[in-house]
Parts: structure tokens; C-alpha cells; sequence
């Protein structure tokens, strides 16, 4: 019984995952920033990505970056459980506050949607981020 | 005793933890790919992905991706416990043998060292993916 139960949740469980795969969404955010608000832009930024993170079990990791010769150029990898985990990101007072606060000093912003070259790899990475 | 002993290892395992974040390397490469060769370049590109992070303890993660809306523009994130273990990398049969078999697919490549704008966060979350 006990072997029964567990196995059930084991199919359950990788029903679940395989779920998540398949909708799993990747973003890559290009952001240039104004110059004379770059040190409170990322200050920001990084607060928002981790609070995102934490209190958001559909946003599986948002790895903010810069380039190393250029640190204007601000480079964010976002993935999130599905669409609708994106969504809801948008909803939030975390997001909401980045986003009113950011207006002023992001120069360019462009968008792409990404897909995993190897999604199983990325997605087995990403479960056990969100452990 | 014991306990001595188990604090000791933690200063140590501290120290190299806090070692690797300040010489941690984040690349990120944009790379456009012949359409003739697309199907071939993600399956040679994806399992030198899987041997580098399987193989080689430097090679943190390598995520390999496509923009959605032009499957020929690949963008790979890669983060190195260092820049040896980076140029370690580039000597190993799996890449050497990557490099050149996609030589001739490949129409350009832009290779952008990268900062995190959240070290601390980034190097808990690549820790973990080597545990």
C-alpha cells in the first residue's frame, strides 16, 4: 500500500515536471542604461530579481547581468514555470515598483523570447534550483 | 573535537566558495548559424554542453538557447569556476571536436565576458548546480 502510494506520487510528480517543460518560459531582457543612474538602476534590479525569486514559486531564476566593457548594457536571463508565471510576475508589488522606479533611466529595452537548445538539461537544472 | 574539526572545514569550504565568486566567468556568446546546417549544429552543440558540464568540474553551466523568432541566432550563457578553467576547457577532445565540426556552420560569433550584477545570489545558485 505504502509502495503504492509512493510510486503514484512519483508518476504524479514527473507528470508535474514533464508539465513544466513544456511550457517553461525563457526570456532575455537587452537593457541599456542611462550612465548617471547605473549604480542605483542595478541596486534596484537586484533587489527586485531577488525578491522575485523568493516569493514567486513560477519565476525558477532571473540572473541579472552586465557587460564587462560596456556595463550599461545590462543582460537579464529570466525563467519562468510557464506564461502564466510571467503573468503574474508582471502583477506584483515587487515588479511594479522596479518597473515605476526604472522608467526614467533605461535609455533601450528589447524583449526576446528564447527557447532551450536542450530543454531536459535545463529544465532538470531548474527543478533543482527551485528545491 | 569533532566539532572543531566540522568548523574548520566550513571556514575552508567558505574560503574557496568566496574565492570562486570573485574569479567566477560569465560569457555569454551570440552566434548565427547557417540555416542549412541549424538541425546539425544544435545536436553537436547540445552534447558538448552535456560532456563539458558532466567532464570538467570548472565548467559551471552552459545554457544553450535560440531566439524564438529566428531559430538561427543561438545565444549560449557559460559560466567558469575561472579563467582556467575556461582555457582548461578549450583544450578538452569535446570542445576541440565542437569547434571543428561547426566550423563551416557557423556565419558569426560574438563572444562578451559578462559581470553579475548579483555575485553573491549567482555563485549560491551555481553552487548548488555542482553539488
Amino acid at each position: 500500500m505504502k509502495n503504492s502510494l509512493i510510486a503514484i506520487l512519483m508518476m504524479l510528480s514527473s507528470a508535474d515536471m514533464s508539465a513544466q517543460k513544456n511550457t517553461m518560459m525563457i526570456r532575455m531582457s537587452e537593457i541599456e542604461i542611462d550612465s548617471n543612474y547605473l549604480r542605483e538602476y542595478n541596486k534596484i534590479l537586484k533587489e527586485e530579481a531577488q525578491a522575485s525569486v523568493k516569493l514567486e514559486p513560477g519565476v525558477i531564476s532571473i540572473f541579472p547581468m552586465y557587460q564587462k566593457e560596456n556595463s550599461t548594457q545590462v543582460r537579464i536571463l529570466e525563467i519562468y514555470a510557464s506564461k502564466e508565471a510571467y503573468e503574474s510576475h508582471l502583477t506584483t508589488p515587487h515588479f511594479k515598483k522596479y518597473k515605476s522606479t526604472t522608467l526614467k533611466m533605461v535609455k533601450s529595452l528589447k524583449l526576446t523570447d528564447m527557447s532551450a537548445i536542450d530543454p531536459q538539461t535545463m529544465h532538470d537544472i531548474f527543478s533543482k534550483l527551485k528545491e
